[in-house]
């Protein structure tokens, strides 16, 4: 009997792409039950950026659980919680001049987004709210209505409503001025664009395909914010905690978001928490008013704590992640050179980096092929057709080009 | 500094009533940093039903850590998914009797909730669902839709429609026959109650007040969403895995749930994980349609599997819970004879207890006198008028009794 | 050629009941194109309650055409307008000491209500409205989201939400103490209710099957409404302008809603009028918020007003309505009595009067047996259950007789 | 006592811009109740393209009146609704090769919209509509829900949602392709945009300030909406009936739309008529699934078709009407050109002309100026900035150049 396939719901899908049964893993390799071994471009989707059972955060959390560290404390006061959040302001807040109150939203990075919804419209006393065309920001109901993706979004049985799409940075190929048609719609008051609470954005849209905004784009969006009074909320789920390179993906771009929504890797050791950012004065939350169960995750906090210290004392890290998707860039680069005809461009920015195809048929072709090969990676964008290099931050430089070299031979293959 | 003062959101509330720092936690008991020991009538709201830190799923846990056993996977395929989902089938759902497929709708009970609202309306095509009065499912926009709370519903800034509220039982007096005005609203086509996609219950509601159905309510519901179409999603995310004495919260009760959902304690160690049950008619959900980052967890599977193994082998625990529930009952109707004058109800099923008092400030002195005393409880109920016991399911007689006295000797310093 | 078949849409409806084709009317006689003659118990659905081309009214309006007095003007001022103002003034709110500001929402019932909704939303601000089973308020989306008939409110395409249905006087019958669950749902800050701005009521529902509500329940509504800050509103369109005895349906009741909606005969000549009464505090609209183009039709000003002073100036058609309406109750008891197997029940108030059937099959053979005799009855309620005797209020008393014989007759005949 | 300011509701708008009392009226003038004679630019907001008090269609209307034709009688059939639409059919359809079923949504065009956009949604199964910058598509919650004004959306007092604005011809000053914006949403399936199940649009935008679409524009549109499968209503209640030259506003543009919203002038003398034409397959309709009191006015009918017989019986009125617009045109621009530092742009086509000037401040000085010397203009646009030359299409050579006498007179002064 295959427990999967009589037991687990239709809606299952990267075991699809990747039909095996996993057992082990370290750093980027993983070991399936048969002690085949995978190199890993994929990295938990973003929830791994200091590769699987990183040894120093698995002794962290194995010396807190065998000292019966408390485990689950909802937001009860725990030493765990008080040592994460005195080094997430020591080590990230405070060198970055980033002035936020935390919340701990509930477990995942839609919780995030959901309190970061809710809490632009309470400030505001507005209900509609800015997304951008391929955005994703999750799955549950008010996720999902800033989510740009038309089958997750007829998943939810409701229409959802209170979303605006505008179009993402380059999305009409630079035959439009940047924010012509979005600023015209807020000055204009028979526009017919019921005035935002907030605006949603990504850095570098992942599940939308690896796009990338440019600084001074992000920067104009800002502004812009600034000047209509919407709250800007940097959905920095995926692009944080340094998949572009700095901890938080707007770092340089000259401007403070209002709100940042953080989960996937700041728990480090590929345990759920999530986190949302506020500026201390839209802290307006009566106490109590958004909870959830799982939002003290305490061998989250102590993994996460031991993340920042290990990782983010210095900038040894962020120097690294450059270097290595520069070297990721300059390959891609090299196959699209090497194949002109089959219409490759190369993507992204840091460690999201993006190899898109003219369709999904293609992207998928290669990623199947690279799985032949030993090399785990996923396709993005509205049909696939992005093959996705998202490997952990601490791939080695052999690791990253011997799956570079994967990723070359499966295009090969399949041109 | 104190860092929670100063970093933590205002949203932050269990701190509140319970002003300490804990550090470490063991079956039920609990310790602050000053090494002071609390008592645990409180179970993480549900979710540690086999106690703290419960050394057979700690050794679980960290023996699957130790031998680098993958740690997030999302829905790939995994060893430790494989033995849940078999542990599942063997010891929980054949026993039982019970076709469901699985799903994982993400970590929290929030997403398993909201995973069965979008079923049960891309299986309708209607969009509205049945909630009942001082219901509580989450607080995600689909699951706050169909929760009760008036300042919970207000922080979503934004109306939430399509649900509409039943009395609950019991919640009219017995002034009404059971399901008249419901049934009157779905037989008239001129009522002007949308047509519903589900109806979604709790059997006992725990934030609502400890407020215990009886079966044959249940089964009337049951019979009136047969009749009328409407699927029946039981939430037992709090009262499944044991809470009300069997397994489910709804066994004995003459009906099968067409969807379930499951979270708290069906991780057992703590850690995040949540499941939607589906019949097996139903899972119409396309590959990926609803999907998450942190979904698969695997040392929750890991933890999830030898609590099933443990606990749900033979029906020892279930009995030890009636037992405990029936000795609780017995000593809080002591208390309401003792205190005549004071108004007290007992209530609940198994060991989801609740000591209910004519308002809600009374309530919370009793629980924080309790506190001074070294026990935890919370309040819940629209007013907080209800004083919880929820001590984990493996509290011991002699715990149990201290617990009780404690709240004993509250009650009587307040009144 | 069949014109109407060819061109006009499906969507037509009473000219299916009634096959011929209709050219002149006078009072309470309708003849068609062949000259047959037509006793009216329809009286436009309420809107010719000084039935066809009262000649008093022709008068008035021909003579202002005659003269060229200007016959539209939306919001403009007019001579006919302040005429008609100040005699509304005059003969219908200072006698009743009602003290309301007119606002002129457009030129029928529905846009009366829509207004309304509207301000009563803008005054508390909240978006939730009460209204109750079987209500009728229109078909624009805002009258239609109160209106409780499920094919009408699926012909919207959108959910409709915002909306909660509560049961009308006697809906459960009687087995509920008035208000038991409308008041519990206010009272519990978990009912998950969401606050309402408004109730909206029609004191007998005529759409909904002739269903009367009594007095104390009306005032008892109005206290409910008081005590939790919502908005009364009174949709008087059908059961308003003398239709149940005295000009204003609540009058009597012991009770002055916030806000009540006129049309259908307020115009006198079944000429477009609508009308929406606030209490002054209330009147916080700005300057062309809402407005249309049909609202100042200057015609129906005159005939509105020659209406008011011809008929409302004395009790004499007050008493008559009481009196002929509980003559035909009268009747309608006889023949309750005469057949007593067919299960009839006798409704209504003053001149809005029903016989319900078991079932719309039945109600629809006795309308089409009258309508073979002469007679023009329409059917309401959910099933169209229930035919309605709803004369002209000038109808003279053998006429009325004559009816009342052809009713009897079909009764019998289809029995 | 000034019955108006203590009775009428603040939301009466027109009354303040002219604070005279009118009287009579007739073709291109009024007369207030001191003889003061004003020549109308305004023609009742287009409802009047035929004049006030037309003698041809009064007399009509008298002599119907006067033989007791039958007034008011829903959706029977009468003869002057036959006669009626076979003059519709014979005189408007047949000759353009329109094939069109008719529906009588009630007595407005806001009945008129609310009907195509239900219709549009029950055909489709969606419930998205797009609508266009500056729209005005009327006050009903569907209407309103489609219209851009900020001021009279916020009235609504609920978020209206289901519409999403594009921008109208224009909008971007040619800096963006037509559609370039709008195809990319519905061809990307990840653009975050509902699928949209109609778009309704005016060919001139009256209220929204004279924005005239380019006819290829229009075409481009109507090909846009075959692509992706959304139906195209055109909302031509003030620029059709002539308004624009032809009977209908988009003839000539080489498409056909699938929904046709008429009113204002369709029934000719000022009274109301809504009529929603509908492509003969799309009438899917169930009898009664929308309907009014007061959609068969008869007076209204026999005006209409009186109406229709008179001046579309040949093209004698278009050409007029174009001509006179052409007149306007030049004599606009000419002022424009006298006036160089005044910032003026000449807007429009056929008789719907527009003077836009810088600000609202200044048109509206005009307008007063204007009236001041006995001519009726209002102002139109987000900021009320375009004085709208909209006189009735009868109005003769002399006081067309007399009223643009007053106009240029006017403009000198406040310049």
């Amino acid at each position: 009997m295959n427990v999967f396939e009589d037991l687990e719901s239709e809606v299952r899908s990267y075991c699809r792409s990747w039909p095996v049964v996993f057992d082990r893993a370290v750093g980027s390799r993983l070991y399936d039950e048969d002690g085949r071994e995978y190199l890993d471009f994929f990295a938990g989707a973003g929830a791994l950026n200091y590769g699987h059972n990183n040894p120093v955060l698995k002794q962290a959390v194995i010396d807190y659980m065998m000292r019966d560290g408390i485990t689950h404390a909802l937001d009860m006061h725990t030493v765990a919680k008080r040592e994460f959040f005195q080094t997430l302001q020591d080590v990230v807040l405070a060198p970055r001049d980033l002035d936020y109150k935390v919340m701990l939203p509930g477990p995942a990075g839609a919780n995030a987004v959901e309190a970061a919804l809710k809490l632009a419209r309470k400030i505001t006393g507005r209900e509609s709210v800015i997304n951008f065309t391929n955005a994703f920001h999750g799955m549950t109901l008010g996720a999902l209505s800033v989510t740009g993706n038309s089958m997750k979004r007829g998943g939810a049985g409701i229409p959802l409503v209170h979303a605006t799409p505008m179009p993402y940075d380059n999305y009409l190929d630079g035959q439009v001025p940047d924010f012509l048609w979005f600023e015209k719609l807020l000055a204009d008051s028979g526009s017919g664009l019921n005035e935002p609470a907030a605006v949603i954005v990504e850095t570098v849209q992942g599940e939308g395909g690896i796009n990338v905004a440019r600084l001074e784009w992000l920067r104009g969006l800002a502004e812009l914010c600034k000047r209509h009074g919407m709250l800007l909320i940097v959905d920095d789920v995926q692009m944080g905690c340094g998949r572009t390179g700095p901890f938080f993906s707007f770092e340089g771009a000259g401007f403070t978001p209002d709100i940042v929504c953080l989960s996937k890797s700041i728990g480090g050791y590929g345990l759920p928490l999530a986190l949302t950012l506020l500026r201390p004065d839209l802290d307006v939350w009566e106490p109590g008013e958004h909870n959830g169960t799982f939002r003290g995750i305490n061998p989250s906090f102590v993994a996460a704590r031991t993340a920042l210290t290990t990782y983010w004392s210095d900038r040894e890290l962020e120097e690294a992640t450059l270097a290595k998707g520069e070297h990721v860039a300059a390959r891609l680069e090299k196959l699209v050179v090497e194949f002109p005809a089959s219409g490759l461009t190369a993507k992204g920015r840091g460690l999201a980096r993006g190899l898109q195809f003219p369709d999904g048929d293609t992207a998928n072709k290669v990623c199947r092929a690279a799985f032949d090969r030993g090399l785990l990676m996923e396709t993005s964008g509205p049909q696939g057709e992005v093959a996705k290099i998202m490997p952990a931050l601490t791939i080695t430089e052999d690791e990253l080009d011997g799956g570079l070299d994967i990723l070359a031979d499966a295009v090969r293959t399949v041109s």
